[in-house]
C-alpha cells in the first residue's frame, strides 16, 4: 500500500457537480489501496471573486488582510469536497494549512513554505481517513494567515508529497498532461509520456502555464515524482515528471513555449563606465522588479556609450516607470523606451546538453521564415528567442515542424546539425 | 479611555459600499476616545449561499465540514472591514476565532464559549489597533473550528465584552433598538429607550427576534450593558439594556411579541398514570425536542384518561413525526394531532412582579376581542397565551392599547386591575 498526494485546481472543483466528480476520482485512488492526501484549489472563480470585493473597498489592501480573506476559498472548496466523499460512504477530513502544520515564512502573499508538521495527517491516515488539505496557504508565527502566490496550490502538494514521503504526486487540472508545444497553436503538439524536472522547469520559466516552477524545483530536489493529469479523464496517466537519469532520452527537444507576458525595455546610449550596468539592476532590484533577458552592446557609433536592453513582466510596467526618470538621471541615457510587441519562443530539451547545433537551427530555423531575432539566451537546456509578436504562430510551428514536436513520430533529431 | 465592544449583523456589511459604512461607525467610537474591539457577521446572505452549495452535494453533511465551511464567511467580512478601516487611515487587524483566543466546547455547530484567552486582542489594542474579530466562531481542542450556532455573533460580542471588562457591548442591525412591540405590525410600537435583562430575555424568548437570548443571558450574569442599535443611524443611541436595579420601573409591561415559529401538538386520551407524562416528555427529549407550553387536561368524559398539549417548533415536526407511532404505542393514545395555525402572543416586563392584575386583563381584552385563548404559559415577567394564527395582529393591537405599548405616552397602567 502506497501514499499519493493529488491536488486538484479550481477549474477541477469551480461547482458542486465537479466537486462530486473529483470525490469520484479521490476515491477511485483510495480503491486502488493508496492512502490519499488531496489538496484542493479555490472553486473556479473564487479568488478572483474576493480580489474584487477587497478591491471595492481598497486600492492598496494590506497584504495580510489579504491573506485572511484569500484563504477562505480553499477552506471553502475543501470541506465541500470532504462532504462529497462522505456522501458516498467513504472518510474524509479537510484540513486548513495550519490545522495541516503547514509552517511558512513570516511573510505575506508570496510565502515560502519552511517546514510541514505532519503529525496530524499521520493520524488521520492512520484513522483510514481521506485527508483534504487547503492549498495555497499556512501560518507563520503567531498563527498568523500566510498564501503562497501564484502556484501555491501546486508547492503545497509537492511540499506535503515529500514532507509525507509519498510514492508520488499527481496534479489533476483540466489539461490532460505536458504537450510538446501549446496544442490551441500547433494543432499536432503531441502529449508527453515523461518529461524531466529540469525540462519542466525551463518550459514553466518560459511560459507553458502547467505547473509553477515552484512546485517542480521542490520535487526535483526530492526527486519526487510527479504526473500532470486531467481531473476529467481518469483513465489516461498524462505526463510524468522524474529525474533526467531515469529517463530514456531520445530527442534534443522536448517541448517549445511562446511568452507574451514580457516586454522589452531599451536603454540607449549610457555612457561606458564601470558600474553603471551595476547601478542600473540595482535600481530594478530594489523595485522588486525580476529581469530576464539581458543584452548589453558595446562601443556604438564610436561614442563611448552602451545600449542596454532587457525583459521585464508586463505587469511590472507601473513599476518600471516611476523609476524611469532616475535611471535617466544617473545614467544620463539618450533614450528608453519600452517595446510592448514581443514573443519569447523558448524550446527545451535536457538532449540538448550534448547535442551541438540545436541554436543554430532554432536561428536558421527563424531566418528561413524571415523572423528577425531581437535577443537570445540561453541555459543548458533552453534556448529562448524574442521576435516580434505577430510571428508568434509562425514561429512555434516552423520550430515544432523542424524539432519533430508535432505528429506521432518519436524519433531522433537527425545528427549533422551545425554547431552553435 | 474606556473599551467598546461591537457588533455587526449580516444585513450591516452586506455589500462593500455597507462595509465602509460600518468602518465610519467603528472609526466614530474610537475617535470619541475608546478602544474599540468589533465582532462581524458573515455578509449578507454569504452563510445561505454556503448552506445551499453543501446541500447541492449532501443532505447530511457532517457538522464537523460544516463549521469549516461556515467559518468562512466571518473570515471574508471581518478582512474586508479591516480593509475598509485602513483605507480610511486608522489602524485595524482581523482575527479568527482561533486567534482571538476564543476557546469553545468539543461540539460542531452549537458550541458553546469555554473561555477566551484575550492575550492577543490586548496586544493589539495596545499596539493602537481596532481589532475585528470574527463572530458566531471558535475552536475546541486541536484547533478544531467550532460554530456558536444561531445568534452564535451576538454571543462573540458579548463573551469578548465580558471577557475584556469592557464598558459596554453595542449590538448594530438594522433595527434601531428594541420596541415595545413588532412595528410593522403595530405602527405606534414606540422603541424603548431601556429595558432589563430580564424583560429582553423574555422578549427573544418568545419570538422578538432582535438578540438571541443567549448573548442576553450572558450579558445579565456579567452585568455588562447592552446597547441595540442602528448601523444606518449612528446618533440614535438606540436601546440600553442593563439590570433591572437600574431601572427607573414605571410600566408593568414593557414589551409585547408574537410568535408564529410553533405548532402546538395535542395527545388525546393518555390513560392516567402515574409515569405516564414523564414516559412522553422522555421520548421528546431523546429525540432532542425542545418543548415550550404543557397543558394537561384531567378526567375527561369520566373516562379515566387526560389529553395532554405542547408546543415545539414549527422546524421539529419531522423528528417528532418520526417518534409519533411509538408515542402511540406506548401510550395508547386515542389520537394525536398537530396544529399549525397558531400564535404565541407574550407579554413580558419586569415591573408585573408587583403588580396584580396583569394576567386578567390580558384575559379579558383577549375575551373582549372574540378570541379564544388555547393555551396559555406564564413566568415571573412574562404570559403568553395560544390564540388561532388569523388574530395575531388583532390581539398585539388591543393589547399594546391596553398596556399603554403605543403613542408617546410612558405613564403608568391604572392601578385597579383584577388580580391574576
Amino acid at each position: 500500500m502506497g501514499l499519493i498526494v493529488q491536488k486538484f485546481g479550481g477549474t477541477s472543483v469551480a461547482d458542486s457537480e465537479k466537486i462530486k466528480n473529483v470525490a469520484r476520482a479521490v476515491i477511485k485512488e483510495k480503491l486502488s489501496g493508496n492512502d490519499v492526501v488531496t489538496v484542493v484549489s479555490a472553486m473556479g472563480h473564487t479568488t478572483d471573486g474576493l480580489v474584487k470585493l477587497a478591491s471595492e473597498i481598497t486600492s492598496k489592501p494590506s497584504p495580510r488582510e489579504m491573506d485572511m480573506l484569500l484563504s477562505t476559498g480553499e477552506q471553502i472548496s475543501m470541506s465541500l469536497l470532504a462532504m462529497a466523499i462522505n456522501e458516498l460512504g467513504y472518510k474524509a477530513i479537510s484540513l486548513t494549512g495550519l490545522q495541516a502544520g503547514i509552517k511558512t515564512e513570516n511573510c505575506h502573499m508570496c510565502a515560502r513554505i519552511l517546514d510541514i508538521n505532519t503529525q496530524k495527517i499521520q493520524k488521520c491516515l492512520k484513522d483510514d481517513y481521506i485527508v483534504i488539505v487547503a492549498g495555497f496557504q499556512g501560518v507563520c508565527a503567531d498563527n498568523e494567515i500566510t498564501t503562497l502566490g501564484r502556484g501555491g496550490s501546486d508547492t503545497t502538494a509537492v511540499a506535503l508529497a515529500c514532507a509525507l514521503k509519498a510514492d508520488r504526486c499527481d496534479i489533476y487540472s483540466d489539461v490532460e498532461g505536458v504537450y510538446t508545444a501549446d496544442p490551441r497553436v500547433v494543432k499536432t503538439a503531441k502529449k508527453l509520456k515523461e518529461i524531466s524536472y529540469e525540462e519542466m522547469l525551463e518550459l514553466a520559466r518560459v511560459g507553458a502555464n502547467v505547473l509553477h516552477p515552484r512546485s517542480v524545483e521542490t520535487a526535483k530536489l526530492n526527486k519526487m515524482p510527479m504526473r500532470v493529469r486531467s481531473s476529467f479523464k481518469l483513465d489516461d496517466l498524462g505526463t510524468l515528471i522524474i529525474g533526467v537519469d531515469e529517463m530514456e532520452l531520445n530527442k534534443p527537444v522536448t517541448g517549445l513555449a511562446c511568452d507574451t507576458s514580457q516586454v522589452r525595455i531599451v536603454i540607449c546610449d549610457i555612457v561606458d563606465e564601470p558600474g553603471n550596468a551595476a547601478k542600473l539592476f540595482n535600481l530594478l532590484a530594489n523595485e522588486n522588479l525580476s529581469v530576464d533577458m539581458i543584452i548589453q552592446s558595446y562601443a556604438r557609433h564610436q561614442k563611448n556609450t552602451n545600449d542596454i536592453a532587457f525583459t521585464i513582466a508586463k505587469s511590472d510596467i507601473d513599476k518600471f516607470n516611476k523609476i524611469k526618470d532616475k535611471i535617466n538621471d544617473i545614467l544620463s541615457a539618450s533614450n528608453i523606451f519600452i517595446d510592448e510587441d514581443i514573443v519569447k519562443v523558448s524550446i527545451v530539451g535536457a538532449g540538448m546538453i550534448d547535442r551541438p547545433g540545436i541554436a543554430a537551427t532554432m536561428f536558421d530555423t527563424l531566418a528561413k521564415e524571415n523572423i528577425n531575432i531581437k535577443m537570445i539566451s540561453t541555459s543548458e537546456i533552453k534556448i529562448s528567442c524574442l521576435v516580434e509578436k505577430k510571428y508568434s504562430n509562425q514561429a512555434a510551428l516552423a520550430l515544432c515542424k523542424v524539432f519533430e514536436l508535432d505528429g506521432a513520430n518519436v524519433a531522433d533529431v537527425k545528427g549533422d546539425l551545425p554547431v552553435l
